[in-house]
């Protein structure tokens, strides 16, 4: 099995396809741009979805949905929103289809089914629940919202891919609305570090917290918060963005409240997403060329058994004592007791999958007491007595996860560059990848033309920032801090 | 609060609306036919689909999820399946809007942006399912398939009301697919047990269990069988439906498998579902004129500590402290620590929303060392000793949840009348309502002119229906069993 994946040295791109398609995580569809999420793949959106839903509630959030439709008069309320997003949107014209006169068991749609006004397929749902807070909030007792749905939204990308960049796509996306702008803000400071959080503890990717310039700003902020990560070909992925609003869509959707004096304002915002990209995400931050590699605390299965050569009953019954053993500490566990198929191939398999851990359990073994553990990380094995295979096992996933962790870390220290000219800036981006830390003259028009020269943008201007005064490596005029630049996805 | 609802005696439809709208349970929305499902109603759905979840995943079915979008050619595939649908369905057919000439600000649909081939907002989603597994399934060994979708789908109804009818809804999809016939069969059967067993243990809902005659069988299935309640104004809810679907998909998508003999058949399919409509029924179960009462295993807050008058901290203290012994049995709480509202208002807010058990905790029965407790379905109200209360609460869940489901039954049977002439069907139907049971002579022009005359329709074929000769109420035909017909939502 191993073997069909292409070589990430020999071809990245490719690479990355094999693992979706051969682990079984996604599949073409139909459409153009969207993808089939298939049960494996889904099982790890599950994971993700859990702990994050976990983490917005202890916050203070709940979830509720919003229509998947937005007329277009609402969609093009908040100019800048609309100006961002128009050009990729799918829209709902008729509602109606009806047998085609001309081909017998075929379809038209029906030109008299014609919408009086046209449905645009969310590409983010800003505009249809600032639509609706606005019946919801008369005074600052109304205040905050702080409401999060799980969701799917369309974006009709030209170039796709797999995780990274679909047509359709799942996400959850937080719309809260706030009194003061101090509270807003602090609400987008706050999901930003949830996130932050989230990446490096559970997905075991290491990413620098920044914020965007005004050119990769979200269509409609006045402040976009970032977790950039780094992926093994030098690459940077947006992981998570939260959205300082401002007033922008209160004033766009006329949301006022009175507040404590008796005085009406404009609400203020906040929004924030991940999506189903964190997947591509987590693929190409620790994955190999035997295939997935995933973190512990996101695996759907944590532990596979497998009895050598074959499932015979005494080995299934050691088996299911072990697994009873794991489960009982919140492990997940799978005995593999498929007889058709050789341990070899088993291995290769579960290797693809990215289990973390394997448990190979063989009858002389048994007689010794003893078991072979194999962790898909470093794929070291270790022969472990069977009367502490549970609390070793239990160490080990820990310690993969940290393992993980560390070493992305390290991978993404390893290309985090400063660099203090043009010729540098070229030079490392072409030779080695990975985040630019360099100074910048603070204009558009400087970012736009070394976009255009090395198709690098800024990433972020990360909040650790420390003020240093620097030129512009493009410019040469004078900056204050470093801001970080990377080729992305 | 209480008041503003309208009695069930004197506008059912206007009080169903007002429970919707005052519990905060749903609201309308700028798009027509589409609802904004409140925080608290989505927390009903949470429930009531980790609930779902467990029992699909413990007969071995897998999440997985498809595209949102059927492009045309695909949709009308089954034949049978796009007729049922072609009149409902949602038509995306630009991916651009542009900056409008004549209007500034403005955005129009770019009529460069024309589709190719249209796509249809998923009604259901068996065309685009079995499109995919076609790649998917080769020989014997590749099936059975037992996927799960939790997915939100497009019907374009004319006429809508909050939860029991929407033009988009949440709901899951479970579309499997079997190497025999048989299999597909018990497989369809089983789901539907499922529905029921839910019905009943969690949403106290008693249902008929049954199967569908032709007529109103799902557009492309073999067989449907269904659950039937019954909602308080004496009309039937259909609340679930299993389908099996025979070879008709695999036909129309042509795919075949191998079997142990290495012949190729084509593959045998089911699809089941239950949607945001369970919601509707929830509330017609159960509910009064006080509002919404829910039963305690679907209640997102099953107990709410007030303290009274005023929660003073000596209150507080006491009510986290009988709070933290309920959470440790599994049971949700809620303390109102909110000082700007009185007791009295606080008492009718929560009766509104259905919490199960109200706990009112004065200084003087602290003093006493008593608590005063209050049931939601009954409105008894018990003093239980402060050593006791916990495992009384506990207790009492459990009781309220076994009273709602022996109310309903009881109404439920009250309103289930054998008839035997069609004098009596009308005249029951137009006294009393509910379940009629009685002789049917098993042709679809007897069940469209009694529905024409009456607007009941056949809710099913029960399963448990004996063999009973006798003639149909309408035609004088003979038959071999009863079946029931209600008018429905």
């Amino acid at each position: 099995m191993a073997k069909e994946i292409t070589g990430r040295e020999e071809n990245y791109s490719q690479w990355y396809n094999d693992i979706v398609k051969k682990a079984g995580l996604a599949d073409n569809s139909a459409v153009r741009g969207c993808m089939v999420i298939k049960p494996y793949g889904y099982a790890i959106w599950e994971k993700i979805r859990d702990q994050l839903d976990i983490m917005f509630k202890e916050t203070g959030h709940v979830n509720a949905y919003f229509p998947l439709f937005v007329p277009k008069s609402l969609f093009e309320a908040e100019e800048k929103n609309a100006e961002g997003f128009a050009k990729e949107c799918a829209i709902v014209t008729h509602y109606r289809l009806k047998a085609d006169p001309d081909n017998k068991g075929k379809l038209i749609v029906d030109p008299e089914a014609k919408l009086e006004e046209e449905l645009v397929v969310r590409p983010t749902s800003e505009a249809i629940i600032w639509n609706t807070y606005r019946d919801w909030i008369q005074s600052y007792r109304d205040l905050p919202i702080l409401i999060n749905q799980w969701a799917n939204v369309v974006r009709w990308e030209m170039r796709t891919r797999p995780f990274l960049r679909t047509a359709e796509f799942l996400w959850q996306e937080g719309h809260t609305a706030h009194a003061t702008s101090q509270e807003a803000i602090t609400e987008a400071k706050q999901m930003h570090e949830i996130y932050a959080e989230f990446a490096e503890k559970f997905m075991a990717m290491p990413v620098i917290k920044g914020y965007k310039t005004e050119n990769e700003r979200f269509a409609g902020a006045d402040e976009s918060f970032t977790i950039e990560a780094l992926m093994q070909d030098g690459k940077a992925l947006q992981a998570g963005t939260s959205h300082f609003l401002g007033q922008n869509f209160a004033k766009a959707f006329n949301v006022t409240f009175s507040n404590e004096k008796n005085e009406k304002d404009y609400v203020w915002a906040t929004s924030w997403g991940v999506s189903t990209r964190l997947i591509g995400g987590l693929i190409m931050t620790h994955s190999d060329d035997e295939g997935l590699v995933l973190p512990p605390k996101l695996a759907p299965i944590q532990v596979v058994i497998i009895p050598i050569p074959k499932p015979e009953p005494e080995l299934i019954e050691k088996a299911n004592q072990i697994s009873k053993g794991l489960q009982a500490l919140g492990i997940s566990v799978k005995t593999d007791i498929d007889d058709t198929k050789r341990p070899g191939f088993k291995f290769a398999e579960y290797e693809l999958k990215g289990i973390p851990v394997r448990l190979g359990l063989g009858k002389r073994d048994m007689d010794n007491n003893t078991i072979e553990v194999a962790r898909r990380d470093t794929k070291e094995k270790m022969i472990v007595s069977l009367d502490q295979v549970v609390p070793y096992v239990k160490n080990l996933l820990d310690e993969i996860q940290e393992n993980l962790f560390n070493r992305a870390k390290e991978y993404r220290d390893n290309h985090f560059t400063k660099v203090d000219s043009f010729q540098e800036f070229k030079d490392v981006l072409k030779t080695k990848g990975g985040f630019l830390s360099c100074h910048w003259d603070g204009t558009s028009e400087t970012e736009d033309k070394i976009k255009e020269e090395t198709k690098a943008t800024i990433r972020c201007i990360p909040l650790d920032a420390i003020h240093e005064k620097g030129v512009c490596v493009y410019s040469g005029k004078p900056s204050e801090r470093r801001v970080i630049f990377a080729k992305a996805y």
